[in-house]
């Protein structure tokens, strides 16, 4: 999947952030970053990702 | 100035977030939109230095 996209969004808005002297904005959104690396590389490790489309459900019965 | 884009990146990013079940970035976004708010909220305030009780004056005469 390209989530690139993500991290270049998230760039964006921290360079924001810290151009306008938004320091508290600039840390969350470094954090927000971590916790997207982390998210997508535990999701890639195995664990398939649930597509919406079809049905959307995350637990089929 | 017109700060709504940030508003508008995040909202994306976290329907992005929970369409592909990314909870902990779908809650870590929503926290960014929080600190977001206060922190453009205290700015356009002037950012005032922290008060304690109401009325404003230090030193009333």
């Amino acid at each position: 999947m390209a989530d690139n996209w993500i991290f270049d969004v998230l760039a964006d808005l921290r360079r924001f952030a810290l151009a306008n002297d938004l320091q508290a904005l600039a840390a969350q959104v470094q954090a927000t970053v971590q916790v997207a690396e982390q998210e997508l590389a535990a999701r890639a490790d195995g664990k398939p990702a649930p597509r919406t489309g079809q049905g959307g459900r995350a637990f089929p019965h």
